[in-house]
């Protein structure tokens, strides 16, 4: 048969199963901030069935047979070619487990959550202990099935970011930690900035008013997404011209809905990016969960919470909240919002400390799935390496290895990527201001689109593909490391603590 | 195979085709209210796929010859053989069309819709005349198909109320127009109240609160359902315990919203009702848009635009607008929203000259299906009928026979269904208070419930399990008549006019 006849049997084919799983994830947003307490049963079973549906439709054998005869053309665009291969690989991962073990690991992983939930009310480990052991089981012959070279968590790890190996993320931890410990050791011994006026009273509204501000100062295109209020902030996408974020808002902290705006505007500028002809393609969509989390990051943290953007937007701040900032010099500011302290809580880290949080969790990960350790022995490691990274003693497992829910979900190779985006996005931007040394000129001016527009050209535009470690080169010239993001951390904190 | 094993496989089966057709609700309720504007063309594409494959999985074979296997089982309950009955009464009639004929009718469909918006730009029913005239040959060939006793029309009248005829249909209209006709003249010689004060300044965030305070005081439960705005009011539902009302806010008219919200809050109220553990199944399902109508109007109307229910609620609504209202007594109130006054729109009509609106729409369809009036004779008939039932001179088609939306949908056999809700909802009323005379006091004093648990035991329980007739002949035992929509007219409007 012809093959762009073909090519086009398998794009309907493709986005009418993007339609059943954009569906499933518009019940899934407004399961977050709209639905009504007593429509959550039948909103888990209609959700279900989306889901059910679209693995049916992807996994069928006329899917595969249509793929494999498409990965057989030869007269098919280097971008078809790139769609089928990606498809192929995807049909036959999603085709390598028999449903009796996908019945297994979702049952696993509900008792594990529902475990995960008790062992914090108890703030006790051993609740979670045995459900978490046995989904660890189940993580391992995943691994198995999967399939990997030289590491188990190899197979886990690709299942997030595709090509992201133990040995890569080794070597890139392993030169970052001993950096890290150096700058955290020299910040120690300055002087602490106050940052006790960003804990004063912010009223809801303000705050509300402010973050969808800063959303379209960072260019996020309302007329393409929303804003809503949720428990937890996540951005969500239907396709690229609807893509919505959430926040929350703590009246008692300025900096919990501020910087999780920037967070998951980081995110929405990545999906609104992408490209709207690829819908349900592999290029379509984003490159992996590392590269997702270098968009949030270089938004929250190398534009957020540097000198430049607050050197406009600060101004901004003070009009919303007088009584609390008016006082306040840009300086204070910027000194307050990068204090580092090390803490017991990931998610309330900051920029620097946060990497030992990860480092952590994937040491960990990594000694379960390979055997090295047992489940058990989780809350003495744990505790250990905070008080041997951080200086932290945990008082107990709630604020200790109870704190994530991903292990409860069965997420194991999902938390590397949190920090290794941290150093994309690092890298990425050091590339962005080599190639302009004016964009900090700009953005302290109040345009950040040199930014922006360098992403729609370098990082946006390929979707699915590049690998991270290949968008990577392509954008910065270089492979993965922590140089930047070293050259990055030192240069700011010497200027945050710099008395 | 075991009847119950059977009967689980169907339940099954219509549950996880429910899921999907209630997914593809809540995609039209965000569409309709928080769906950002570029999203739109995805979103259009994401509910037909929806909708597409739910056709799809309802029609299929296996679905026929399981429901027609367990309509052969003797051994189910009564409950069970109902919704057999129903679901492949169902089945034969979507599997009655050509996916020619189905294709054929959307795209003639979606012509005559754009041809309406175009009309309606320029003001002029030629525009329209065509596709409506294409449209209407289909809806003939539908009623063919369909198959019907009697007359053509009966076959589009049962799609939106199974059983209901021209024949009871024209009598029931025949009994009430002169009825009507002389109500009417007897009010025109008496001296009209002064609603100025209805049309002055509401502020739109009072309106909300009132509307959800009336919600809550008509016992519609917020922790199953919720309201929002949106263009136009309606209610959807994608269980019994998520229904949602919309309403729209017009700043310079306190009825528009009041009346809304009491209207969907009713139709909501049925929703709510509804037997969940018939959730995807007939039984689980309303009556008819007749039934449905009469939910609505018996909230707006018969207890929404009466003494009692503003004998109490007055106050509050005093209370949200003590400027605009402050100086009203009840009885003036009383009379304004009240007051009858012949006009062009039947969105905008009062209780007594609605009806003439929908006998109009009634008479033409009919004769239309029928085939003895053609599209072009539409303006001529409707400009001499609203001359000679409300005495008002139509303008212009804009303004006419151009109002509605309906026909450019295809929706034939739709209107009387308005009507016939306002009736059902005047003999519901009367044998509500027959039941326990004590329900008007009660509502004078604040308590909706009487009403409420009456409909609880009367009408929600049963789904489809009876049609319209049946199920009021055992609610009121009588046949549907207009005798006390013309009592419940008589005494309401000689007591809004008595002066």
């Amino acid at each position: 048969m012809d093959s762009n006849l073909l090519y086009g049997e398998y794009k309907t084919k493709m986005q009418k199963i993007a339609d059943v799983k954009y569906a499933s994830a518009v019940l899934q947003w407004d399961q977050e901030t709209y639905l009504p307490v007593k429509g959550n049963d039948f909103r888990g079973r209609q959700i279900a069935t989306l889901s059910e549906m679209a693995h049916q439709q992807f996994t069928d054998e006329k899917m595969g047979d249509l793929l494999k005869e498409l990965a057989a053309k030869d007269d098919l665009s280097d971008q078809q070619k790139k769609n089928i291969l990606l498809s192929l690989d995807d049909y036959n991962k999603a085709t390598k487990f028999s449903s009796h073990f996908v019945r297994r690991m979702s049952e696993t992983t509900n008792k594990s959550f529902h475990a995960w939930i008790q062992s914090r009310k108890e703030n006790s480990f051993a609740v979670f202990e045995q459900p978490l052991h046995d989904l660890i089981e189940l993580k391992k012959q995943e691994a198995d099935i999967l399939g990997y070279e030289a590491h188990p968590y190899n197979a886990l790890m690709n299942e997030f970011d595709k090509g992201l190996t133990v040995a890569v993320t080794d070597k890139v931890f392993s030169d970052l930690k001993p950096q890290l410990l150096a700058l955290l050791e020299d910040i120690k011994n300055k002087p602490q900035a106050d940052c006790s006026f960003l804990h004063q009273h912010f009223d809801k509204d303000q705050q509300w008013k402010l973050g969808i501000e800063l959303l379209k100062r960072m260019h996020f295109d309302f007329e393409a997404g929303r804003q809503d209020i949720s428990e937890h902030p996540f951005t969500i996408n239907f396709n690229n011209a609807d893509v919505r974020v959430t926040t929350r808002i703590d009246e008692n902290d300025f900096g919990n809905m501020t910087w999780s705006c920037l967070h998951e505007g980081g995110h929405a500028l990545y999906e609104q990016g992408l490209p709207g002809d690829e819908y349900g393609l592999p290029l379509g969509e984003y490159c992996s969960l590392s590269i997702h989390e270098s968009q949030s990051r270089l938004w929250e943290n190398n534009i957020g919470r540097a000198q430049p953007f607050w050197q406009h937007n600060f101004s901004l701040v003070q009009t919303f909240f007088p009584e609390q900032l008016g006082q306040i010099s840009a300086a204070q500011f910027y000194k307050a919002i990068n204090k580092v302290e090390p803490s017991l809580i990931r998610t309330e880290a900051d920029e620097l400390t946060y990497h030992f949080h990860v480092m952590i969790r994937y040491e960990i990960e990594k000694m379960l799935i390979e055997g090295s350790i047992s489940t058990k022995d989780i809350p003495v490691y744990w505790n250990d390496h905070y008080q041997q990274y951080l200086g932290v003693t945990v008082p107990d497992d709630k604020r200790g290895c109870l704190q994530d829910v991903h292990w409860s979900h069965g997420s194991f190779g999902y938390f590397a990527t949190y920090s290794l985006g941290s150093l994309y996005a690092a890298q990425l931007y050091a590339a962005i201001l080599s190639e302009n040394d004016s964009v900090e000129k700009e953005i302290a001016a109040g345009n950040t689109m040199p930014v922006l527009n360098w992403l729609q050209k370098n990082i946006y535009p390929f979707g699915r593909y590049f690998t991270s470690e290949e968008l990577c080169r392509k954008a910065t010239g270089e492979t993965l490391n922590s140089t930047h993001f070293i050259q990055y951390a030192t240069k700011k904190f010497n200027a945050a603590y710099n008395t």
